[in-house]
């Protein structure tokens, strides 16, 4: 018989519930209880622990853990609670992740290449007024970050029409698209990139990218989506550049601090868009659909599955 | 030698230069000259009008006449001002426009499945709220008017992974998407879609189609879209569903009378997006380009193309 699962979250009950449900239902053979009911034997045993926000002390008591599986895709908090010497972390990949936020990139493009920000001014001034329409092929969207979000984001821009370049930190590949990589690359697509949408992990590398200079490296009028997380841009710099008008707009989903504080300048800013962060949610079935094959695969092999490279963080 | 071509608008000077210039390009072999530049001896010869927003008479003051373009894919309006006994009409049909307003369909469905306007509410009250994310397979898009427009829209949205229903005056079949016709067959539609998108050409049989017993027969919550002419949709019965909150939001392109009057409570309804006009623009080279294909297949075979029938009205 198998060892249980550890679920260790400190999200609100009815959330840890929730995953609690679709867990079980994607590996009806294993037993998955929460940290927090889980008595001396079961602490003793378990090989497995499934996070979300985890307290890292009950994580660092359990004496037999071989490895952590996210349920989050991004993991910048947990390696940051959790000391060097611990377990494996495994990245929650999930293909429909992807594709919901692909379709997140293109719908929000297309609200920028659309111009419905200036259109809801304008209906706000009773102005009717046809602003000139750019076809999708005149406009250039810059992807920061090419990893397996931005890759298949960077394929839906493409079906649809637009030019695409992207960007990573060490050279990549991918079709019809326009890749660059390192210091120089990421200024030569930022000068010409109408829209650029980030979508890099948080690391130590990243913290700060989209500061001063790198903003000012953009086109003039160009605009800034991001998705990824709130501490990849510094948020008075981007105010900066957005008030003297160098950039058109900026739609954020992440912020520094979450969720956004009430006192922000952001909220008021008639060239920002603040979502609360929603635009790639998790959903559970299919998080516990990979979650389960990975907990199978190694169940089959022994082996703890790809983790997250603690040299890059991500 | 070929006879001359008339240009015959009566839109503002610049705009019809702008036409006669990518018109001239696209058949350098052609001379067309502006009705009011004709003298006596062009008028007598000439076989082809080009029309956007002709004046009747004049057109009826041509002997030779022949048939008359439309540089408009709508003509409802020329087809009212013309004589039952006038030349032949050839609608635009150009791909490019196909194209756009397919585009344009896609991203104001996700404007609505990603309430855009809600979370633009949200900001506005500095909310912090994550709304249920709900995929395309599970949002059903109505297209009504299944023509050249609507089946390039439909055939865009089940790309994106929607659930599509279309609806035509008689019976049509399109692959993936489920298709109704008649009377009976719209209440279907119109009961089963979440998002409905107007898409019909303005005739007599489709002005004030969407009035209080239509809008009264779409679901409960669900939101229309108007790409295709402003009469289709009764104004007054529109604000009073959505005022009732038996419909959640409307997105208008066109109005029954445009430039919307600045009296009209459309303006400042917080379930309505006004647009003003802008969905899918005449690409002029595009169009030209069409144009000229239909002039070249005249002028070799002596055929005049194919036109809009007079009994429907497109």
């Amino acid at each position: 018989m198998n060892d249980i699962i550890m679920l260790a979250t400190r999200l609100p009950a009815g959330q840890e519930a929730e995953y609690r449900a679709a867990l079980a239902a994607a590996m009806p053979d294993e037993t998955i209880v929460p940290l927090r009911e889980a008595d001396a034997d079961a602490r003793a045993g378990a090989r497995i622990a499934i996070v979300a926000r985890p307290d890292p002390a009950e994580l660092a008591a359990l004496p037999r853990l071989a490895w952590i599986q996210s349920l989050w895709a991004g993991v910048e908090q947990l390696l940051e609670s959790l000391p060097a010497t611990a377990q494996p972390v495994v990245r929650l990949v999930d293909p429909e992740m992807s594709r919901t936020m692909a379709e997140a990139v293109l719908a929000w493009t297309y609200y920028l290449q659309r111009e419905m920000p200036a259109y809801r001014g304008q209906q706000q001034a009773r102005e009717w007024r046809q602003r000139p329409y750019r076809k999708p092929q005149d406009i250039q969207v810059g992807i920061v970050g090419l990893g397996t979000l931005g890759a298949a984001a960077a394929a839906r821009l493409l079906e649809a029409g637009f030019r695409v370049a992207g960007w990573s930190r060490s050279p990549k590949r991918m079709a019809g698209v326009d890749t660059h990589h390192g210091a120089e690359g990421l200024t030569r697509l930022l000068g010409a990139s109408e829209i650029v949408v980030c979508l890099v992990p948080l690391t130590d590398g990243t913290r700060g990218l989209f500061d001063r200079q790198t903003l000012a490296a953009m086109r003039p009028g160009a605009a800034l989506i991001n998705f990824s997380r709130g501490p990849v841009v510094v948020t008075r710099d981007l105010l900066q550049a957005l008030d003297a008008g160098r950039l058109s707009h900026a739609v954020l989903d992440v912020f520094e601090v979450e969720p956004l504080p009430q006192a922000s300048p952001l909220w008021a800013h008639p060239a920002v868009t603040v979502l609360p962060h929603i635009s790639a949610p998790t959903d559970l079935h299919t998080a516990a659909a990979v979650v389960a094959a990975n907990v199978a695969a190694y169940r089959a092999s022994g082996r703890i599955p790809a983790g997250v490279d603690l040299s890059r963080g991500y």
